[in-house]
């Protein structure tokens, strides 16, 4: 259940790693817009496994076909269906795991939830899921790029105990975080960074990461209170994200360290429209998008299948070393990069429909 | 638009700080649960102004009345709607603020949103709003306690610069964390803390902290994959609580900082199920329960209402300088403590919903 | 579960026959717009029993607070509480019903579904339950005169075997409606149908009717394919309310024994826009409003609760004779009247917020 | 917007009538349960076009593939994608339409909200968009079936003016529904609907007719009061399949003429639980199941593209001649049938996980 993201703006995905395919439904997007493969196939090809040597090896083409929804390259209104076959289906690769529920992997608790499970590469819960939120996320974009011109940049701020140093949120690219096979915006740490994945892999082990991203051009006035505050919306969808363990906006858990009279945001004039001087509020006060970029940063741990061995025990509980034999990252934050992106995307984009219904009354 | 948090277990809230009353609506409830109105008023009253030196001295009873939806003591399944009347009211205390939004308040969010704002106190984004959370919150708790026994925890584990000793997450209890006015779980910098806050408050500025919760009990199997993750659920009810800026879980931004080797948590055999050596995970894996204590903490902002002057603009745009008067936390986690527990029973009580819907056939 | 209703113009309703109070929470009305309880009493009003010798002489006042939602006489943006004290119980009546479930009434189906139900009056089933709707219905409607001038006029149409003329479409207003209290359309008939629920009253018997409704003004464009088509929204909404049976629109069941080449309205000009020559579509096509008048009709059942003796059996199976002694309607349809107005607002706001929402771009 | 149907046992479809293919995604399908494509293929081919001389010639095979949410043949909790390419497309058929709105049809009204519309074949309006319908309903119907054993049976009772006796609704089933290509369950009547049929379609005309439906064996207590009744779900469900005009349950619109006394369904005891004596409420009462057979009607109009000429206006109001050239059917009736019945059973698997949820506590 509850494979649907948006109320107004709505992504239905599908597909778990080893059937036939993967896919989404977008509906509700604006009819009218130029919408073909292209504008989603980028952004599935910055997420695609096998880009380069600190990513599973996985080789999948992950084309996108759009099934419906468009004409001569128009959206109708109607539901966009998008399918990605899957090819590249190793089910041997997992035979160990039939019996061993790995360790912090979610196959124990898809057994325990529905008494069944696939039975190869996790099903539902791997990270070929991710394929559907990009279909989704990349349509919501270009909605958002070509309509109040929103940008999303997301890159890698952190990996393991390596920070980058913060970007220009103003002018930070695709092209620039694409620089580097790590996405990370700090040329002169992606090479560390790089060496440590590297490392991680070669001893069989994996590491976590932070991802941040920058939404500019986000009109003031989105975000719905107080359940659907813009803050929470984007936090509940970072946090689907497979593999991600925290979100913070703006001053984040550091805020919580500071005082009202620093913390506080002064407001300038800038243009027609109010601004801010410093943003510790992230681009959101109320739950409501204010016109400063909306900055935030999602922690994501070390991925869970390692070939490491571990001692855990098996369904049954008896005692039991699994050694993972599939291919997987030894480090998710570069292949994250896009996908964090289009959940961003995804909830603005909702954000913004609801505000057009609702905008007050002339 | 947006105030109803739940799928299934449902609250709609309502109310303005200074109309006629704030409450809710609760939706979903199973009939036949032993409820009345002191099952709500404790909460209530750990979440109400005035209680001590370290909150705002704005002092209300928040005496609940249950409406509709029981009958003898007993609910029947029906809408529970909730009421709690405002008392104190002192618009004068506002008068500045008609003309200059607070800075990182929402006065100026809510005003570009809607074209219209309350004239006073915040309106719906005052901390009163957070009445109808602890409504539903508490009758969630109760459906919680008395079926499968979920015990919900938070505790007060930062404040500023100063951080708690992380208590036995087994045995931590709200009496424990009620012995000191901070709600810290940790007596030791408990007196710390306090004097932290009255010093902001004598200083007429404020400071941030952050709160930590376990729930313990949680059947495994609660959670819906992708978009409906317990965790992404829980995020975005922590993120929909006003001045809250960041939300992690189990090993959270720290886990960004470990390799998969050290961070994943081998099973053991406990007792008929599968249990966790380790429980960096949270209580969480897959988006799903796994039956270990569920663990996350959620970080505060310094709150924004300060009695300091603060450089600012008007709404024109004109230089101007704010100095609130109205009353105000210097700090607010002490009374998010509750919020924080309720917001924890409405996610996990519509899950449970959820899940006994869904649950594998036979 | 599901006391709310709509996307985005939401109602979600509370209240049993006999507890504190019935009301609702309107969550979505657009903000700026002028409303007070008069905008709603009036509806009330016309839904009140009490009104006349063929209405139940339950006589309560019904008079509606606006708890939140509202300053100076405008709406914030934020949920609209509504409450309504219930004043006038006398649980006595029902003492039978406690053992026999009253035929065709909601007795038994209650107690199935929740294995308790209100001790009196039909709780959640009762005919009070509605204020909630005409609340939210009241408020709907003021959205729409005021914005696009959508006018709605219901009618009583038919009482038991008496059927009124069509009145003209484009004129009927609720003025005329109230020339007399069956609020039949046609006045030569209206006596007589006055007659036969008089008669239908002293013989301790109940008589049905049918409701009919025209909506003018409504903008083209309203309504969602697939699911969401206006005219399916409209038969949910209507089938909701109590004792109703059936639901048409534009030709109806009538339709079903036409041919094409006379059921199909062809178009022509009408000023700027097309219309249609004929509207047996009910000016809805494809599930989307064309612009013409939209028309249905809604068949009420006799009410369940009559006087004259019933043999049936207790809730045991043990035989019973059961004589209704509480107030009831003898026929419901007048009442109806306002309540069907209501839930077509509701359903033609919440399209038209929608619509709005998901314009073609530009 | 607005394609997805349900609230825990959902389908979201999507397809217009001449890009690559239609089909649906069902999201809440109980895990474990048995699954393959000749569950849904069956349903698939009833609905299909070319079956007879009485349908459109419109030769399409209309095979589905189930895509994913599946593994040896059971369901895996997870999004279940399903998907029927589209073959026969000739585009040519199409061609005056572009200029001149088909009266009666869609084409107007999409034009008017999505200014942009499929150029031909009615796009999302299509009759072809019910095969997503199928597929979804098709699977809850197998859930109801293997689960409580819910059998839910149409068939034709009127076409144009000829009405079929009510069959027997406790024995009546698919295959003697199947027995005449019209799927009327009175076989005396059943060849003079086919001739009324083929003469309408000589005539380049088209007729309209009735489905009914039961549904036996659901469980009582289903349905969610007060918005959510069943008989507001299922009228919703019926009204938003293409070509509907009016939706009536148990006694439906002739009920309105009725007495109390008469209408009034005496409860006796069946087996251990209480059943109603006659059964004018149609299984439903309080909007809620009664144990008893649900049976409701459903009235389609008169196809809206007809060969004969039409005098009508172009979009931009000239005057103009219409002859649709296209293939279409000449009454729809007896293709409506699975549909009708895979919508019951999407309403009725909906309200079944929904009252497994809130079922009472204990």
């Amino acid at each position: 259940m509850a494979s649907t993201f948006g109320k107004l703006f709505r992504v239905s995905t599908f597909g778990e790693s080893h059937c036939k395919g993967v896919g989404a439904i977008v509906d509700g997007c604006p009819s009218g817009m130029d919408l073909n493969e292209s504008d989603i196939q980028t952004q599935l090809d910055r997420r695609r496994p096998g880009q380069s040597n600190v990513a599973t090896e996985r080789n999948e083409k992950d084309q996108v076909t759009i099934q419906s929804g468009t004409e001569l390259g128009k959206t109708l209104g109607t539901p966009i269906s998008l399918f990605v076959p899957n090819q590249d289906q190793r089910p041997g690769d997992y035979a160990d795991m039939v019996d061993i529920p790995r360790p912090s992997h979610a196959d124990y608790t898809y057994q325990m939830k529905y008494g069944i499970r696939a039975s190869s590469g996790g099903g539902r819960s791997s990270a070929r899921e991710t394929i559907g939120r990009i279909c989704g996320g990349a349509i919501a974009e270009k909605f958002l790029l070509t309509g109040p011109g929103v940008e999303i940049v997301a890159w890698v701020s952190s990996v393991a105990d390596l920070d980058a140093k913060t970007p220009d949120l103003l002018t930070i690219n695709r092209k620039k975080v694409d620089q580097n096979i790590i996405r990370c915006s700090d040329p002169d740490v992606a090479a560390s960074m790089e060496k440590i994945i590297i490392q991680a892999k070669n001893e069989k082990d994996s590491v976590g990461g932070i991802v941040s991203c920058v939404c500019r051009n986000v009109p003031p006035g989105l975000g719905e209170p107080v359940f659907d505050k813009l803050e929470a919306m984007l936090a509940r969808a970072m946090l689907s994200i497979p593999a991600t363990k925290g979100f913070d906006i703006g001053s984040g858990f550091a805020g919580a360290r500071m005082k009202g009279s620093n913390h506080n945001d002064p407001f300038v004039l800038k243009g027609d429209l109010l601004g801010t001087r410093t943003n510790f509020s992230g681009g959101i006060q109320g739950g409501i998008s204010n016109g400063e970029p909306i900055v935030f940063r999602v922690a994501f741990k070390p991925p869970a299948t390692i070939g490491l061995p571990q001692q855990t025990v098996d369904f049954n509980g008896n005692p039991a070393v699994l050694e993972a034999k599939g291919r997987h990252d030894p480090c998710v934050v570069a292949r994250a990069v896009p996908i964090v992106e289009s959940m961003a995307a995804l909830v603005i984009a909702d954000c913004l429909l609801q505000h057009r219904a609702g905008r007050y009354w002339n």
